[in-house]
């Protein structure tokens, strides 16, 4: 038999369990809900429970601290932002059709979709503030949301090296960056408006370079 | 006669202007340490007036609001770590050798040093965070204290362009974020380390391109 490191669902009933999915909804939603209106120092659990509705040792039992609360919440709205845009069950990920610019281009414009819905900008704002100060939160939020992301970037641009489409010698992480970071600083920042046409230019700048070819 | 829109500076004596910049400069240094130790929210005047040991008056006679007196901390800041750098009286900007890739290099290489020393690094934290969440305020800042330093990388692509050393198409206010961008990310969101081989080899793929040449 092999070891489990997971925790076994609880045996509950059907009933119990939409109970339950209904709860954690609830909390998700107050905790994105609340931290964009109050920022994350004066966000707590007592603030989250009063919205949701729900008792303060419901939160506890599933989580030990807010930061928890919200990674979960901002985890299960990046994977309902996917769900929406690519329909239910979808692999959330970077095409690869085999055009490099293409595929960059087609996830930078949902990545600016997103950054301009309010229902993921105001919480996600407020986290990013918090994190500039605070640098243990900020990287602990940066591996387990950002991270997985970028890591998407880093495998689609060493298909593109094994197709040659880009220079063998380039380090994948680092060159994400050219088109990722320039998006990023912009909507952090307010140092620029953003917009289809500015990602897809990012893409091209980046791929072929600002030197004559 | 021609109109003069800056107020003449006061008639006053050697002694009394030499105490006026004692209190300018004590005051600069009390809105930097405590932005960074209580964050923009909880800066006041008051505050600042009380750690700089001049009456709140002094700062009033000079400053409408704390935004104002942190925007020009700030401004000051940056001119002595350019006199640092430079020398005294030394023009702030970036090089123009002939060698686009080299002159680049140097500037970010004094950018990173600037983003890890602490006199800079904690109180910008605290100004960085708070506009991200407060576009007014986060905008002003950009105008004030970020885009002067990004017109001198579009003057320097500029300049580059003219001596067909980018190509003529390039937006130089877009390809100047290539290589900015990533940097300030990293600082920012703690998203990965900052050295000078960091910025170095994003100056190269900014200007060399992913693709193969």
């Amino acid at each position: 038999m092999s070891q489990k490191s997971a925790p076994r669902p609880p045996k509950t009933s059907p009933d119990a369990t939409r109970r339950s999915e209904k709860s954690r909804r609830a909390i998700y939603a107050a905790a994105l809900e609340l931290v964009g209106e109050v920022g994350y120092a004066k966000t707590t659990i007592e603030g989250i429970a009063a919205r949701a509705g729900v008792g303060k040792q419901t939160i506890y039992r599933w989580w030990s601290a807010k930061a928890d609360v919200l990674l979960e919440a901002f985890l299960d709205l990046g994977e309902q932002a996917a769900e929406q845009a690519a329909g239910p069950g979808a692999e959330y990920g970077i095409p690869d059709t085999g055009d490099l610019a293409a595929d960059l281009k087609a996830v930078l414009r949902a990545t600016v979709d997103e950054l301009l819905d309010p229902r993921f900008e105001v919480p996600s704002r407020a986290l990013a503030a918090e994190g500039v100060v605070n640098e243990e939160l900020g990287r602990e939020f940066v591996a387990k949301l950002l991270d997985p992301s970028l890591q998407l970037y880093v495998r689609r641009l060493r298909s593109a090296q094994d197709a040659g489409q880009v220079r063998p010698e380039v380090d994948p992480r680092i060159a994400l960056e050219l088109f990722v970071s320039p998006l990023a600083q912009r909507w952090l920042q307010h140092t620029g408006p953003i917009s289809y046409a500015y990602t897809d230019t990012l893409v091209d700048y980046a791929l072929y370079g600002l030197a004559p070819r």
